[in-house]
């Protein structure tokens, strides 16, 4: 095999790209590592898992398998629209937000192009926006919060194509209340489409979200069944948008792309509440009692609305320190990497068992800290 | 909701694209007619279903299907790797074959640099070349084939970046001797990227592929586990090609695209090449008892490598009015839409029930041409 670099006629923007990737998955650290993790507290999965009955579909599906999916999503995007009171021409599916960010951003960011979004936010957006070369704004956090009114600022005085907002936001969980999210969207610069990243709503506090609809031409609401619903490898996400975006998406994604006992898995578990609810329910009891562990550890946990809770450490030699006792300890958990959420542990709700062994190994970590 | 169509900050590219999409799915024309089909023998898909131990192995992945999928596809990228004799590093999986299309032209098609491929053939390979703003170069289809030696010219001549080539092919089941594919090879541009998609490989004589290697710099050997694996739902494809192309596909892709349980599937399946084999068996059958009754009914049949057969109505108008009789009698299929290939209809081996349903539909369709 030859290890020549021959010259590619690739383009301009993907020759220079970094080598850099949004995420390394726990997998890969435990091959670098030579052992694996006992607890999987990094990458907020749900470890309540997928209601039964979606178990059941994606099980029935599976008779399918040598069948595409349906690419139109047709029974999913139907069900999604009667559960948000959307029409289905205002649903785009996907295989998960993450896919649906990179046809975003491709519709709307070329070389040069603006897109605004929090220091320390989601790594995958600004992949995508590097990736398609274009020109990132990034706003630092303010009081563990994304910096709503000086994010609305700057998309304004760059001329930002897109504006990235998550709410509740990873990798803090802090959320915004409904009037700043409405002053947010009723002060957006007229050239200029907000990307609310909602992956965690549903298990936000109920009167916390903005209405849904999807009567705003340059708001793209993106929800997930990664997160409270357990189903982060099937690969299914949703935007929920204003029918000429969604008709952009059909222009350019990969139509036969979503699984097709995902699409099955998707269509039961949305129709599975009362699973939901249990779910937010042991979710809520699993962040209380990261939160008081935290607490009497002499850590600060940061209140938060979805499935993981960030604990500031006090410094971000500390927050490192424990992040590395805690690998040592076999707990895959993840840090942010900048300033100030940089003094922060992020660890994400596990099981009740897991917990134990995520709070043990955090006690005994902080016990070694100088 | 509104109606009103907002001015978006789209992309210029995307902004000029037209609302075609490149297939629409047989779900989609179910809706449109108002009733379902008897027969899906139009997409190509297995109906042998796929290996009990791929089943197996995905049933077992749903109980963590709340985990991300390995972004690395680490497993079944080393079993791919071994299975080919190439390296881990020259292997790049994706979300099916169109997902991993999607990504190579993006890294080497932008605005006005040409991709060649041949008039009739892959949609979903032109859709992207479109979609990155392309200058999309199409040559004729000769003698059912694609005609390798005007492809290579075409690329030469107008120093195309891209150049497509299906082996076995779609939408005609024809394939190239491995001496002309060699011979491609040789003659390759030095600017030109040659994509060979082999989704039918598996299907095709042993002695027709070329070898399978990764020294090449420009050449990229494109296979899935939708055809003769039967699991299209699954979306499982992957490159081989040079450890630098394989290097910038992971710059741009979307790295937690590919569904847990379908990886857990893909790597069981390709340990399973005994139930190939019953496949590779079972289509050859089928390719045999469409040919037969084509020539009986008075059509010509094309031969195949692939799990499909075109059958040469005679004149496009003919082939248009048995693909209007097939699906009024509820039987899927597909037919190329441009000349020369327009005078098929292309019928995808199914079950030996549904076959019989098929072959009898033809035989009334045929008995009511003029």
């Amino acid at each position: 095999m030859s290890d020549a670099m021959p010259q590619l006629p690739l383009t301009q923007i993907v020759a220079g790209l970094p080598d850099d990737v949004p995420f390394v998955g726990p997998e890969s650290l435990e091959r670098r590592r030579g052992r694996p993790f006992r607890v999987r507290a990094g990458a907020n999965e749900s470890s309540s898992g997928m209601s039964p009955l979606a178990r059941a579909a994606m099980m029935s599906a599976l008779d399918e398998i040598h069948c595409y999916g349906d690419p139109e999503g047709y029974e999913l995007r139907v069900a999604l629209a009667e559960f948000h009171n959307v029409d289905i021409d205002e649903i785009a599916i996907g295989s998960g937000i993450d896919d649906i960010l990179g046809v975003l951003v491709r519709s709307f960011i070329g070389p040069g192009v603006v897109a605004v979004s929090s220091l320390g936010g989601y790594p995958t957006f600004n992949y995508h926006v590097i990736g398609y070369g274009g020109d990132l704004k990034l706003v630092p956090y303010r009081d563990d919060h994304e910096d709503v009114e000086a994010l609305v600022d700057v998309a304004r005085s760059t001329h930002a194509s897109l504006l990235y907002v998550a709410n509740p936001d990873s990798p803090m969980g802090t959320w915004q209340r409904r009037e700043v999210l409405d002053g947010l969207i009723a002060e957006l610069p007229s050239g200029c489409v907000l990307l609310l990243d909602e992956a965690y709503a549903e298990l936000a506090p109920p009167d916390v979200m903005p209405a849904v609809t999807a009567d705003h031409p340059r708001v793209v609401r993106l929800r997930t069944f990664s997160k409270v619903y357990g189903m982060a490898g099937a690969r299914v996400g949703y935007a929920i948008a204003h029918r000429q975006i969604v008709r952009t998406l059909e222009k350019v994604r990969n139509h036969f792309g979503v699984n097709r006992p995902a699409q099955a898995g998707a269509l039961a578990a949305l129709a599975d509440q009362d699973f939901v609810t249990t779910v937010v329910r042991d979710v809520a009891e699993g962040r209380d009692e990261y939160t008081a562990a935290a607490s009497e550890l002499g850590l600060r946990p940061v209140d938060s609305a979805a499935n993981f809770v960030a604990i500031d450490a006090g410094t971000a030699d500390r927050a490192r320190a424990l992040f590395a006792g805690l690998l040592d300890r076999d707990v895959f958990v993840r840090m942010p990497a900048v300033a100030p959420l940089d003094c922060c542990l992020r660890l994400s709700v596990v099981g009740p068992d897991d917990r134990q062994i995520v709070i043990a190994a955090l006690r005994s970590a902080v016990q070694e800290l100088p």
